[in-house]
């Protein structure tokens, strides 16, 4: 039986160290790339940023990495080590074997297949045309299900997707959440339609100017908590935060002159990712644990800000005055009341992008319906089209014209990521498991908001959430917060209350 | 005798473009640092930095490296390769000879004391004390001449030292050239201070907003011919240029709201760098050659487009219209000749970072004839105050009153960088020796820069320094331009007719 090997933990973590310090380079790369770095540049920046991941890639799948798991993973000797280094030990095991076991040849015309099939779907989608998709997304099917045959998969095919982006969630679990979601929303969306009481709304669309709109964002950061010190605000068409690191840990937003929603909105929303990113352990830094534990859990955490915070109406009666004082004159008439009834209208739409909370879900549930019908085979890629439209009617009540506006809409499928869609729906099952948890922890939760007091509600999510990383798999954090499982009730009850409030729904 | 091994030499250069590409990457990570990078990410920046940095080490170092040049070396190899192949086999085995011929320990001993020495200095300065300074220079000393036993030298031991920054250029060219330059510049400098003509400057320090000066500084970028696509402008305390790759070469410039000769021929002079980068083949790409050739031809070209064209009488005759249109009223009653006057104010200084061109080299040649003594062991470091001291008073006419404003005065020593000073000087005279050549085939170079048609002076430089990379030496390039060696001739033609002109010497 080995005893503790110190010198062997400590030469693993610092291989694994250069692994994380290669990848906060490539970060540093990427964000550059997508905020300020020259047109011309970019060609050889992808290079370099091809010759980085192909080390990453290297060094995760390398002999000596093969070796330090045989040797860490050997019973006794795994018990003997550090939290941290045992759940680094199973990280880089489970990226290992995802790499190792596709044949190198076929991975090779899998990537070729992905890049060929985004520019062909961008045509697709602008033409509208699904025939000219399908044969490149029945190739990337068929890819996949392949590769689930080399990675192996537990009582369904799809398991292994989700594994991939959710950790440790089920089909079995999702199919019962998403079904009492779905079956709780269909008739809340139909009634919150047909309601007579509508927002007035045309009061959001004057012109904001865009350095006001700046001026404003860097304030509502700076009220919410985010640390300037460890990040920074960008400028870009798609937003996005991305942690360096815990101590660097940068947002972008976009500002639309005639809609200052989707600044403000979207940077709250960077902002709650931002947060969780700042406020991982330190001890963490260095290893491949220093991460969100989840698309899910990362999600849940910029839709509680924005959300569970930014929609609140105590948000609003704070900070109205706020808004008013950088905008011009658009709210000088419009009531408190009216203003937060038109930030949360309510109508369904085609497109999940521009979907709001009520209805997000479902467009998310038509999606995981129809992956999971594809894996487990029990639905053709020529019949995705009227699989959707049929859902679509179905579930959110209006039915697309073409598929540039059906199912070509979304670039995720082109790449392959099946599996990936789910995260979004749990992001808002978490965030309402999350808020709930943390209001029978916190009861003054609305005074807080109320009173821009955010502190405590930041400390609470980083004592029970943040400072984690990837200690904690999704469900195993759920649990330890609630209790309990993945739960759609809460959500269910967050949206029944506040929809059947703000549309007088008897 | 090998034939052309096409696949060998495929293989180097794959090999050599890795390396190139962690550089590119380790360029972004020191531009990110400088510029607007979170503070509190710093210290993970620093080890990511290291890690790359070792990487590079470890590469142009290794075994891999050494059997390429082994057999690339091969006289009968070496001459079938492509030219490009050639120099880069030349620039990897200098390099590898410097890297390996210094026993490891002791330049880990050297880096250890290098950083601790910096920290050293800063007190130093700030409390004026040399005796505080002097055990840690002693010994970088020291090392530096034990580090020129390991590696050797021809002729003078301060020829190793200066072959890292101007490579091919020796101490008896430095010796004639500095010795003629000082002679002529003495006695100029002296007739400046004490002719009785002096401009008025008062009205250059009124409040120039920075905004504007901003506004100011793209304008003249934009006028100059600065490639905004392959590059952008920051702002930073300490301006400088850097190129990740001829496509993305950025810089910055600093705003002094009561001097805006700081942001503008900040700017210009950063230009002047940036262009050189942007200006390269793009052939050099992925091998080390794809940089400037020395710091002193970098800083001829950005001394060039600061000195030569922007404090050119007849780029004020077209600009000065511009600059009144962005400052407030400070110029309105000052006419042109005034303005021109006070931009060019020659008056000695005791910091070298303050003085004018007139002086500056004078502040380098003192630096070198005290450098140079050191090396060869002519002149103890506790004797080094009182010979810079002598120095000041004999070649400037001033004298510091401590050693802050004196031998302190600058970075360099502190980590070592004995051999860097003189290519200061040689900027000077390389500028004014590339301008004398492009004069002779432009002659209407005064014409094209009253009238602000900078593309033929661009088009210039390009074919005749930038392109070339490091694929000719200093003094080779000076010799394809000039047809003669380096020459301080022009300059000194160049100041005694500016400056008599300005100060109306007889």
């Amino acid at each position: 039986m080995p005893e503790h090997n110190a010198q062997l933990e400590t030469d693993f973590r610092q291989f694994v160290k250069k692994i994380e310090d290669y990848k906060q380079a490539l970060a540093l790369l990427a964000w550059d790339s997508r905020t300020g770095a020259p047109k011309k540049g970019m060609a050889q920046r992808s290079e370099v940023i091809a010759t980085l991941s192909a080390e990453v890639f290297a060094l995760s799948t390398s002999e000596e990495m093969a070796e330090y798991l045989g040797q860490l993973r050997e019973e006794a000797l795994y018990a003997t080590l550090s939290e941290v280094t045992r759940k680094t030990v199973d990280e880089c095991h489970k990226e290992f074997e995802r790499n190792v076991k596709i044949p190198k040849e076929e991975f090779k015309e899998y990537v070729l297949l992905q890049s060929q099939t985004e520019t062909l779907w961008e045509e697709a989608k602008e033409k509208a045309d699904f025939a000219m998709f399908q044969p490149n997304l029945e190739k990337l099917v068929a890819f996949k299900k392949k590769f689930i045959g080399y990675w192996g998969y537990e009582e369904h095919p799809y398991n292994t997707l989700l594994d991939d982006y959710e950790p440790g969630v089920f089909v079995a679990t999702l199919d019962q959440v998403f079904a009492e979601l779905r079956d709780a929303l269909i008739p809340l969306v139909k009634r919150v339609t047909e309601s007579a009481h509508q927002p007035q709304t045309d009061f959001l669309f004057h012109s904001f100017p865009k350095e006001k709109q700046k001026e404003l964002s860097l304030a509502i950061l700076e009220k919410i908590g985010y640390d300037f010190s460890a990040g920074r605000l960008d400028e870009t068409v798609h937003p996005f935060a991305i942690g360096i690191n815990p101590n660097d840990v940068r947002i972008t937003t976009k500002y639309k002159e005639n809609d200052f929603r989707v600044a403000l909105f979207g940077t709250i929303h960077e902002c709650g990712h931002a947060l969780y990113e700042q406020n991982i352990s330190q001890e963490l830094i260095g290893t491949p644990l220093c991460d969100g534990t989840s698309m899910g859990i990362h999600e849940s955490q910029s839709l509680f800000w924005e959300k569970f915070v930014g929609q609140h109406v105590g948000f609003w009666e704070r900070h109205y005055d706020l808004l008013k004082q950088y905008s011009s004159e658009q709210f000088s008439s419009v009531s408190l009341e009216d203003f937060y009834f038109a930030v949360n209208e309510a109508k369904p739409s085609l497109i999940r992008i521009e979907s709001d909370e009520l209805t997000y879900c479902l467009h998310i549930i038509i999606r995981y319906e129809l992956e999971k019908a594809l894996m487990e085979g029990s639905l053709d890629v020529k019949d995705l089209p009227a699989a959707w439209n049929e859902k679509m009617e179905q579930y959110i009540g209006i039915r697309p014209e073409n598929d540039g506006e059906g199912v070509l809409q979304d670039v995720h499928w082109s790449f392959g990521a099946f599996g990936y869609f789910p995260s979004y729906a749990l992001g808002y099952i978490y965030a309402a498991q999350v808020k709930e948890a943390l209001a029978g922890e916190l009861p003054q939760f609305d005074q807080l908001v109320r009173s821009g007091d955010f502190a405590p509600i930041r400390d609470w999510l980083k004592t029970n959430v943040h400072q984690y990383g990837k200690l904690k798999q999704p469900a195993e954090l759920i649990r330890s917060i609630t209790g309990g499982g993945i739960d759609a009730k809460p959500l269910i009850n967050y949206l029944t209350e506040k929809y059947s409030r703000l549309y007088q729904l008897s």
